[in-house]
Formats: structure tokens, C-alpha cells, sequence
């Protein structure tokens, strides 16, 4: 019994029992420790981007953290980028980063680094195990702040830690405290607000957005006339028979002019919501000037219990406006093969109960529009705006959630970043579809810079700009990693492939050439 | 006139005229900078870690840094395990990592983050522009700390420092300081440890292992009988003709009796050997217990001149012993495709004035003992154990040298971290031969896992050290990516392989099944 022991003791006995890994030296005997455990299940990501993203898409859906195993400094700052958009999420992760013996760290050796440092930006809370008795109390920390911030813990585990004979002292399940009740003066602001006549709405982020909180929403919606909003959130229970909050859009003028007359706005769990870059001469805050803000709840309340304390405050009994689930019956799209013909042709198929990866970026085409008529389904899109989530995140939403279909809208600029995680996906057999929009370009930039005025590229601006020469072939690129895959030119042919991708079990990618 | 096209006119005036980029929005009036400076060469990849491992690669060979253009926090973050990398190597290096508008960090939108913090642990010197005015002089210093620590400078541009007016005053080259002369009393001590009859070696490193250094060292040697040694460094000049100093090894028992027998070492450049990594029961510091230190000269001085003034002092005349090209006479290996085979092969055929980029870890074969009698080349290792380096390092120093044949080792499992690289070969029709030695493990790890006494793996610890189940197939992750590749499981297949793409030109990928 030793301190990598009592790691995966103390993990297990928290319910942790799925670990992404991508280990080093300093970490075998950790390694060692996860090989005599075998109800913990490691999946091994080929970068630590995915392995960050994986335990993401796990927790989003298990709504308990993974653990991941990184190698060092090196390696923690490999999957710190999509850390980042898990600490936006709030996601609950625990990370287990291991570091040199304590005693080898004074001799600066090659792969020492300050791993402190680079963890405090994306973490929430980070910790270092003092020695193998301690080991066990700092996972339980960790555990417990990842749960109840809720959001990313970072754990240090020195080599010597790990290595060194410990106690075998009997371990409990580690407390975590309770969400913290709503204040009474948060709740009858609200109120007040929502009675006062004014253009009002709900911004819902977070746990607000799962289907029992955006019911309670729906009814005060009904009995009020507030609009609903969602900011973007880790995990939204969208389609038909289920409230519907609008997502505040990303461009920044769509935003303003979206926002423009509200009066009053009641944050559920999110926050003022603010332009994603600053523009020269725009607002910062998207909220117009003089708008009231009442906070009712935060990411550390129950957001459910808050909306229901809201309607019940209320007397909003009336049941809430929902859809049907007409996208099934759209007509096929025809035609060009565009962003709006296949977010069309995935709103018709998508299957009840799938899981819907979203770093489409700019060619996502009509989705925030048909979201309400599809199929009930989860939408986990990209939180923080580190790009690159998409394929791990498919990649651990599957684990977490066998017998339900994922499909990943993936732009092909950001699929690049972490495209290693097809091979996870190959390995774990994971039933993924993932849908490529090759548009052969920083889309987006290219939007940006004529935001700036240049609207002619010279040499350097293409560039950069593009992906093109050469082109990408990302069937090549996903059975280089065990994928199977194909290409659509045509959307009759997209339409075809994705139903019969729908139809099969595992992983499937197709290459939507716009 | 900005503050953006003010530090394209900074990074220019001091010579600075290639850029590895991954812009973003908050980044794209730096890219309208650049765009109208076509004398800057931007080149793009696909993923940060291929930026920063690229300009590393290029300053190596160029000795002087290139800009690297990074977004924001998490841009910055996908870069910095490479970062880590040239640290180790101090190579020179300016990074430009965007930041949001000065007045937008306070309303902490999805993309912000510390980005100092993640800086500081991978750079020598982080800086932040205060307004467009103070780009110039802030970019002068970041460069002036890039040449003379020598290493890596990080330069935080907020956007609205980039796009807000500035003054068009004159711009001079930033003087930098010359190389501190080493002191008398470390040239005395140096003089007497090698007089002392006592066994000693020359620890070279850094600068200390180019030609003229080298032919220094090679003549005290001849005089003194000192043995030379060299640590890991950005880039080694070796081959016939030139003095080898040779590799302390990286496997810690052959380390430490490799160094048994020393009672002084003079460091020429370097520090006092460490194990990469710390195990129960072996010491950090490699060299035997009473062995003196004497440090001749750091990395801040002019190595060469140093042991110049060393060899003058010892009246060390006589030229230094080396070895002719006698790598091609070897016989061609045959049987099984083997590192050692592979190594014979690379060293028959080499042409003089390679570059060989070395990632190839576990499958480097007999390379140390074929570095003497092989065509004059550069070699470019890994210098931090950060993985992912090989493919963007070479990219970076095919970028520097035209003209010159780069040559990759590439582990597997270390390639697929930064595998993006191949489209940038691609796309700038880079001379490079990749060599991937797919042995489908993390071969290193199955070692380290036998030194820590476990000799059978279970499922969870064989499904994180191999890399099967299915096969990477670098062939088709090549073409994927615009890459030529063909695969050899022969020797004499691969050796066929390797002639063809040394006499043809741009990027080829040879995957050798082990």
C-alpha cells in the first residue's frame, strides 16, 4: 500500500471510476497502483487536449467528475486549453498531475517546471499531495471542491508521494456540502422585478438549463410574458416537449440588438452577459444602458429549487409553451451542400436521446432556430472558447453515456487541434458520429478582419486565414487513426451517410466538403 | 499607423522576419500589420504546439528568434509544453500572445485568463505592452532578452494597445549586450583542475558544442587527456571531421557509472548533471560522490572564446583528434527492421549539411556511436522531454537553412502530440524526411514500468503504454495532411525508402513498422 494506493482508493471511494490518461516516468507508479484496480476504467488519449476534453464530455453528462492522469508541467499545459473551457463550464474534474520526487525538484531537472503556476489559471481550486498519508485527504479535497464550486480541481502528486508506503486507515466517501439556499431578498427582487411591468427576461445558465429548471422557467414565462435567454452552459436539455430559453447570440451587434429593449433582467446561475472580444467604440456589456440586474441565483445554488421558489412566488401554475417534434417531418434539404442544408438534414434525423457536440462555429447553420422542434436531445457545445474541444468531448460524452448517440458538429480549423481523439474514439469503440465542415478556413477570422475594415487579403492574411493548400482530407486523416469515413459533396449524399452513420454502432466521421 | 504596425516595424528593424502564427480575433489587427508587411514571412500551423516547436527549430539554426503570434491564454497554453522545450534549449525566441482590450479584462469574458501566469514557469522574460506607444520599446526589450539571457521572451499585446494610434518615430536596433568575458579566477580554477593529474572531463553544452568550440575543447583534450562530454543542447554540430564530445547517457544507471570514475568536471556552458527523472534509491546528481565542480562558463558567455582562452592558457596546440566519414562504407544492414538497422541505414546515406532532428527516444539504435563517422550535420534533440517536438522542429529549421536536408526521428507516440505539423511541411513544401519508428507503444513507459518492478501488465496499465488496438496508420495521417508517405517493414525496403526521398525534394514521410 502506497500513496498511488490510496489515490485510487480514495478516488473510488468517491465514485470516481473513470480515468483519462496520458502518463509519464513520474507517474508509473500511479500507473502501477490504476493496474491493480480494474473497476477504474483508463482510457488513454494520444494528447492531453483529449484527455482534458474527454473528462469534460464525461462529467457534462455524468454529472460527477473523472479523473485524468497528465505527465508534469508539459503535460498539464497540454490540456490546459481545454481545462479552460471546463472551468467556463464549471465542470467537475479532478486532475491528477504528477511532478518530480519532492526532493529532485531543487535540481532543476529537465522536465521540472512550476506546475503551480500554470494550474491556478484554469483550475478552480489546486492542491499538492505533502506525502503519501496525505494523499488520500488532498483527493478528498479535491473531490470536494470539484463538486461543490462545482469546477476543476488540480491535485499535484509528487513521484514520492505516489511511491512511498502508506497507512491503510479505512476511507469514507468525503462530504459535500449541500448547494446553499437562495436568499429571501434575491427572491422577492425577482419577483418584484417580474411584476413590475417592465420588459423583463430570465437569463438562465448552468444546472438552469436542464429540463426540470427550464419547466419551472417555462411556467414563469407563461404566467409572466418574461423572456427566456440562455447563456452559453456546459449542458442544455433542448428539443421538442421542452422549454426553450434563447441562446444570446455570439455577434456582437446580433447581441446588442437581441438585448436592446430589456428593462430589467433576473441572472439564474450565470452572469451579466458580455461581449466574447472587445470591438473599437462597442459596449462591453451587452445589456443596455439603465437595465436592471437582479441576481436570483448562482452556479453554488440549486437552480432548480430556485426557479421553483420563483414560480411558486409567482403562483405560475400554467403549464409552459413547448414544441412539438416537427423537424422529423421538415422536407429534405436539396441542393448545395451549405451549413443551413445540413442542419436541416441533422434536425430531421438526429434520434431521441442523442447528444449533440457543438464546435460548428460558423457553420452551424440553422440550429439555434430548429433546437426546439428536434428530437429531445443534450447540446454540449464549446464553453470557453478554446477551440478544440469538439473530439474529446464527443469522445468522453460517449463514455459516460453508453447506448446514447453523440454526433459532434465539428469546424474543421478547430478539429484540427485535437484530432488525436479520433483514435480514442476508434479504441473505445465509441458510438460517435462526427461531421466535419470543411470550409477549408479560419471562417471566422475571416469575418473578424473585415469587422476591422480590410476586406482585401494580402499574401500573409490568406495565409493565415485559410486551410487550404493543400487541402485537408479528412477521411484520410480519420482512418489513419481507425476511423471509418467518408466524404459528402452533395447534401443528398451528406443525408444518406449520416443516416446510415445513425444506423451503425461506433465511431463514423463524415467530411462535409462546403 | 498602430500599435500593431509598430512592433511589425520592431520585429523587423532587429532582423526579425519570420513569423509562426495561430492568430485569433482579438490578435487580427496585428494580422492587417502583417499583411502590410510582405517582407515578414508568416507561416501558419494548424496548432500552437507546431508554432512554438517551429520556432524553436528555426532560431536553433538560425541563431537569431522568430516571432511566434498566439491567442490569448489558451493559444498561449497549446504552445507552451514546446516552449518548455526552447527554455531547456535557451533558444531565442519572441512569442506575441494577444490579449483582450485593457478595459475588457475586468468584465472577464469566456477567454479570459492569466495569461502571465501561464507565461512565466515556460519563459525568461514576459512582458506587456501599456498602450500602442509603448509596443516598440517593450517589443526592443523582449528582444533584446531573447538574444542575451539567451531564451524565451513572451510579449502580452492587448488589443486595443494593437489597434489604437501611434506615434511613427524613427526605430533603431536594440542593442544588446555582448557575452560577459569569463572571470580569471574560472579560468585559473579550470587551468589547475586539468593540470591536477586527477581524472577530469570537459562537460560542454549549449554554444560550447559548435565547430570552433568543439575544435577547442578537441585540443585541450589532445594535451590533457580530458574527456569530453556534452549535455543535451539545442543543436550540436557533429559528424567527421569535427570533434565529438560524447552524450552523458539519458538511462540513470548507465549515467551514473558512465561519470564513476571523474574527480573533477569543468562546465563549459552547462550545469552539473542531474537524473531526468528521481528513483527510489539513486541519486539526483550524477556525478560521484567528491567529485569537484569548477564552472568555467555559462550560457551568458561567449563559450567558444572561453575555451580558447582555456586551450591558450594550457598552451594546448596540437589539433584535436577526430574521425573521417566512414558511416557510407559500412556494410548495409539487413534482416529485421530494426532502431539499430534504421540507424545504420540513416548514417550510410546522410548527406553532408543535415539537419537531423532527434525525437526518436527508445528507437534512436546505435546513433550516439554512428554520430562520429557520419557526414557533418546539426542535431536537434528534444532538450526538455516536453514530446510533440520532432515535427515542428523540423518544419522551423527547414524554415532557417534552405538548401539543407532535414531528417526526423520521430517516435510515435511523441509525434501524434504535434502530428498538425505535417500539413505546414506540406504547405511551405518543407525539405523534410520524417522518419517514424512505429514500435505502437510508449516504449519508454513499458521501461520505466519494469524499473519500478512491475514486469506484467494488466489491462489498465497495457491499454495506457501501447499504442495498438487499432494501429496508427502514418501513412494515410500523412497524405491526410498533404504529406507524400510510404510505409517500410523491411530494412532493405526502408533504406530503398530513404534514398528516394533524399534525392528528391519537399516533405516525405517514411513509416517503419518495427
Amino acid at each position: 500500500m502506497n500513496g498511488a494506493d490510496r489515490l485510487c482508493d480514495a478516488l473510488l471511494v468517491n465514485g470516481v471510476d473513470v480515468c483519462f490518461a496520458n502518463p509519464g516516468t513520474s507517474e508509473m507508479h500511479f500507473v502501477a497502483a490504476l493496474d491493480r484496480k480494474p473497476q477504474m476504467r483508463c482510457v488513454l488519449g494520444l494528447f492531453e487536449g483529449v484527455v482534458t476534453g474527454a473528462a469534460d464530455g464525461y462529467a457534462r453528462m455524468a454529472d460527477k467528475p473523472a479523473a485524468t492522469l497528465l505527465h508534469l508541467g508539459p503535460g498539464l499545459a497540454n490540456g490546459l486549453a481545454n481545462l479552460h473551457n471546463a472551468r467556463r463550464a464549471r465542470t467537475p474534474m479532478i486532475n491528477v498531475v504528477g511532478d518530480h520526487a519532492s526532493y529532485h525538484l531543487a535540481l532543476d531537472a529537465p522536465l521540472t517546471s512550476d506546475i503551480e503556476s500554470l494550474a491556478r489559471p484554469m483550475s478552480h481550486w489546486v492542491g499538492r499531495a505533502a506525502g503519501p498519508d496525505d494523499v488520500a485527504p488532498v483527493c478528498g479535497a479535491a473531490y470536494a471542491a470539484a463538486m461543490s464550486h462545482p469546477g476543476v480541481s488540480t491535485l499535484i502528486l509528487p513521484a514520492d508521494a505516489a511511491w512511498s508506503a502508506a497507512h491503510d486507515t479505512p476511507l469514507a466517501p468525503t462530504q459535500v456540502p449541500q448547494p446553499a439556499p437562495i436568499a429571501d431578498t434575491a427572491l422577492a427582487a425577482a419577483v418584484a422585478a417580474l411584476k413590475s411591468g417592465r420588459k423583463a427576461a430570465l437569463l438562465l445558465a448552468g444546472k438552469a438549463l436542464r429540463v426540470d429548471a427550464l419547466a419551472a422557467a417555462g411556467r414563469i414565462a407563461a404566467a409572466t410574458g418574461v423572456t427566456l435567454f440562455s447563456q452559453v452552459s456546459g449542458r442544455s436539455e433542448r428539443g421538442a416537449g421542452r422549454v426553450y430559453a434563447r441562446p444570446v447570440p455570439y455577434p456582437i451587434d446580433m447581441a446588442i440588438a437581441t438585448l436592446a429593449d430589456l428593462e430589467v433582467v433576473v441572472l439564474v446561475g450565470g452572469r451579466v452577459p458580455v461581449g466574447f472580444f472587445a470591438y473599437p467604440g462597442k459596449p462591453g456589456v451587452l445589456l443596455p444602458e439603465g437595465c436592471e440586474v437582479v441576481e436570483l441565483a448562482t452556479h453554488a445554488n440549486d437552480l432548480s429549487a430556485a426557479l421553483e421558489a420563483l414560480a411558486e412566488a409567482l403562483g405560475a401554475k400554467a403549464p409552459p409553451v413547448t414544441s412539438g417534434w416537427t423537424a422529423r417531418d421538415l422536407p429534405a434539404p436539396t441542393g448545395a451542400l451549405t451549413p443551413d442544408a445540413i442542419s436541416i438534414a441533422v434536425a430531421r434525423a438526429l434520434p431521441e436521446g442523442a447528444i449533440l457536440c457543438d464546435e460548428a462555429l460558423t457553420s452551424g447553420g440553422r440550429y439555434p432556430m430548429l433546437a426546439p422542434i428536434m428530437a429531445p436531445h443534450d447540446h454540449l457545445p464549446i464553453t470557453g472558447g478554446a477551440i478544440g474541444i469538439g473530439i474529446p468531448l464527443s469522445a468522453g460524452a460517449a463514455v459516460a453515456a453508453p447506448g446514447r448517440k453523440v454526433v459532434n458538429l465539428q469546424a474543421d480549423g478547430s478539429g484540427m487541434y485535437t484530432v488525436q481523439g479520433l483514435w480514442t474514439q476508434a479504441r473505445e469503440n465509441l458510438d460517435v458520429v462526427t461531421i466535419v465542415f470543411s470550409n477549408r478556413a479560419y471562417a471566422i477570422l475571416q469575418g473578424e478582419m473585415r469587422n476591422v475594415g480590410v476586406n482585401t487579403f494580402g499574401r500573409n492574411a490568406s495565409r493565415m486565414l485559410t486551410l487550404s493548400d493543400p487541402d485537408l482530407d479528412w477521411v484520410s486523416l480519420a482512418r489513419g487513426m481507425g476511423v471509418e469515413a467518408a466524404r459528402a459533396t452533395t447534401i443528398e449524399g451528406f443525408a444518406d451517410l449520416f443516416d446510415a452513420a445513425l444506423r451503425r454502432t461506433g465511431p463514423f466521421l463524415i467530411e462535409a466538403v462546403l
